[in-house]
This record gives C-alpha cells, sequence and structure tokens, in this order.
C-alpha cells in the first residue's frame, strides 16, 4: 500500500486569501494536506522571523475540511512551527502562494512567499514558491492550476537535491509554456513620497520603479513578457564562490 | 583635491547601540559618515521592507556631529531611503553593523544586518556587514577596530563587481587573523517553547539548536571557531545556475 504524499502549504497573503485556497484544492488532488499560513497579510516581509514576541496559533476550519492553523507570525514563522508542531512527518512536499503578485528576478529576495519556500527547503522538504502577476483579489486562476499541479506532480517525481527549490512565476493573460530561468539582474529604483500628517509631521510611503538591466532572453524577466511561466532553480547558499579566490588578493590577512 | 569617501552606515541593532558607535568612529577615520539606522532593534528582519504603512525619520544628534537619521522602518527601509531622501551622492562605501552577535553561515539569511548590506549592494554600492560573535550588549570591541577598519579600507581601494559583498564575522576572544571564506552548510533546528499566558491561551517562544553539518576547513564555521575572522564573498543572485540543466530534463514543458 503506497502512502500519500505529505504536502504542506503556506503563503505570505495570509490564510484566507484565494490564492491559497486555489493552491489547497489543488493539492488535494496529489495527497494529503496540512496548512499552516499567516493569520493576516505579511507581503514583503522578507526572510524575517519573529523573536522578540511570542507566536500564537488557531486552528481554523475554512478549507473545506483540510487541516488549517492560522499563525500570528511571519511566513517563515509558519512553517519553523508546522515542522517543530504541526506535522506528523517531514512533508514530501511544500508549496507557498499563490502570491497574488509576482516575485520574479530581485523580488525574490523580499517576497514572504519565497521565503517560507526557502525556509521549508532549508529544513529539507522539496520546496516550491508559486506566484501569479496579477495583484487583484478577483484574479482568474482557471486557466493557471494545470501548469500548477504538473510543476508540483513533477516535483514530487524527481530529485531536487539539498540547497534547491523553484520560484514559479506565472504570467497574467495567456500562457505559451513553460521555460526554465536564471533571475534576471534587476532593481527597484526608490520613490518615497513625501506626506504631511494632520499634526504637520512629516512621513514617507516606499514606492519604487522597477528597473530590468538584463536583455537576455534565458531571463525569468523575458519568460514572463513573452507569455511563459518561469521556473527559476533557486539556492539559499548566498557565498559568491568565485570570488573566494579574487579576494583572497586583496590582503587581508596582512 | 581629492574628494574623501563618504561612508554610509546602518544596522539592526538600532541607532543607540554599542556596535553601531564604534563602526561609526572607525569610519570616520576613512571618511565622510552618513548614518541612517533603526530607531529600536530590528534583529532577524532579513530582507523585510515596509509597504503598508508609513516611514518616518527623524534627525538625531548622538554620534558626536555626524550627520544621523533615526528611521521607524526596518534596516532595508533605511537604505532604500537614504538613497532616495538623504544622501548627497552615491556612497563609497556601505557598511552595517557592527552586530551584537554571529551571521555566519545560514545566519546570513534571516539578518537584517546583511540584508541591509544586501540592499546597498543591490543598489550598486560596495557593502560590508561586520558581525561580533558576542551578544552582550557591553562586548569588548576594541581589539576588533583595527581588523574592521583595515577590512574597510581594503574594500574602498579593490574592485567589488556588481553582485558581491562581504559578510564579516569576528570571533568572540583572541583573533589569530582573518579567512576568506564560503558560507557553511547549516541550519536551526526549531525548538518552539509552549507557555500559557494568564487566560489559559497557548503561545509559543521561537527557540532553536543551531546545527553545522559542514566539515570542511574553508568554512565561515570553522574560522570562527579556530580564532580566525571570516570574511564570506556574498551574493544576492539566488539562481541555482548548476541546475538549470536538469530541470529542463523534468518535462515541465510538455
Amino acid at each position: 500500500m503506497s502512502v500519500k504524499p505529505l504536502i504542506l502549504v503556506s503563503n505570505d497573503d495570509g490564510i484566507t486569501s484565494p490564492g491559497i485556497s486555489q493552491l489547497i484544492e489543488c493539492m488535494k488532488e496529489l495527497g494529503d494536506v496540512i496548512v499552516v499560513a499567516p493569520d493576516k497579510p505579511q507581503s514583503a516581509m522578507g526572510h524575517a522571523i519573529t523573536i522578540n514576541e511570542p507566536i500564537r496559533i488557531t486552528k481554523v476550519d475554512i478549507h473545506h475540511g483540510v487541516q488549517a492553523w492560522q499563525c500570528t507570525g511571519t511566513p517563515v514563522d509558519c512553517v519553523k512551527l508546522a515542522i517543530d508542531r504541526l506535522l506528523p512527518r517531514k512533508p514530501d512536499l511544500m508549496v507557498s502562494g499563490i502570491n497574488h503578485g509576482s516575485n520574479s528576478s530581485i523580488n525574490v529576495i523580499y517576497s514572504g512567499t519565497m521565503s517560507a519556500a526557502v525556509e521549508a527547503a532549508i529544513d529539507g522538504m522539496k520546496a516550491i514558491g508559486f506566484s501569479l502577476g496579477d495583484f487583484s483579489w478577483d484574479a482568474d486562476f482557471g486557466p493557471v492550476m494545470p501548469y500548477v499541479k504538473s510543476i508540483a506532480e513533477k516535483t514530487l517525481r524527481n530529485e531536487l537535491p539539498y540547497g534547491s527549490l523553484l520560484n514559479v512565476n506565472i504570467p497574467k493573460g495567456e500562457i505559451k509554456g513553460v521555460k526554465i530561468c536564471r533571475q534576471a539582474v534587476a532593481r527597484w529604483k526608490e520613490e518615497f513620497e513625501e506626506r504631511t500628517d494632520p499634526f504637520g509631521r512629516k512621513y514617507y510611503w516606499m514606492t519604487g520603479k522597477f528597473v530590468n538591466m538584463d536583455h537576455g532572453d534565458d531571463t525569468d524577466e523575458w519568460a514572463l513578457a513573452n507569455g511563459y511561466i518561469s521556473v527559476v532553480p533557486t539556492m539559499f547558499d548566498l557565498t559568491d564562490h568565485q570570488r573566494i579566490g579574487v579576494i583572497n588578493n586583496w590582503g587581508l590577512h596582512d
């Protein structure tokens, strides 16, 4: 008798978001699902963890009989708490999302969605972050779901060595196919908007302009702009191995 | 007439921490210093940014005439706001720290100190995160400062291409020298401590045990355990380039 895969689901938009509901329904077709997700939006939390205050969890029954907990912490907290307290065994797969908004190129580093998946990978799970390039709460996930299911299925079936996970971004509109890509070299140009509060004090809203500095046709930005789903193999070893030799010649030892 | 280097200083322990004071005093010997740092401790904030609420800044005169602002945001917010609103030109160097506590191996990903430096690097600055392996507010920075100055000086003098920055960790106690290292393969084993509040509800404190899975003698953990300062060239391209070819064979396109 074969055991069904165990799949942990989280996100950063919060446990009531349409994107996580879609992901849960899809994962139910592949295995047994456990959900641990933030009780409120936690976008752009990066890899933040909660160490200065306690964390609470509450079991909720909002996903049609699927075991689910909402958590007061960050997306990374959710994964850590799931591992230590809520999961019966190590999951065969962890999926995060589906995020309302893209997490391509440099956005991977700010993204709570991807940080939950990165944390799962650090803990030795196969992990995938899914994001849709549409911020709307009413985004149409219908055409997207066969791709999400297929990518999750193939990830369960194939080897993904320790250190690697997948960052999957899905363009809005018609989908032409799937491309395996590298992260484009891109950044945000900061544009803080200054306002004055009713008491005469200044405050700032962070806004910015996305700048793609990369003209390659092998990047996630290229794939998305051309109607393809981008799959970027992502890693959490931040060592710039190539640079070790060069910096050895700086004379830092002297 | 040569212009003095412009140096941006930030951290995650907050603008009143002893570690940032030491770093500011040291950087004054190398150039003109501008400080933009959190107004409260922001440890373990990772690469979080503040998008759901406004950010405030206040000019403060607590660092002996050095231009300094405290900011309500995260370490990454501080760097972004500095670039858009406070700096007269792009700094020649950005330094973050000195953190009270180590940010070696996997800790780089949770660290607000390193995330401030990573953000500066994304924005095209030479950047260094400095951390001392001593959590005490009364840690003795004295023996450490000549090394900090020398590493900053040599970073100003040498080429550091776009995409790279330095993660510098300093051991507590006697220092034998400096090693250029890779990040050790390590992780935290979660151990949430369960408590009950006065109203009978459970809550959890995140704790954990550090597990070094790496036996190499070229890692930062090895260097620190053997009395050396570790310098890890760090990058923010998270693409696992090696894996692209393999995943192309998974049939995700079908």
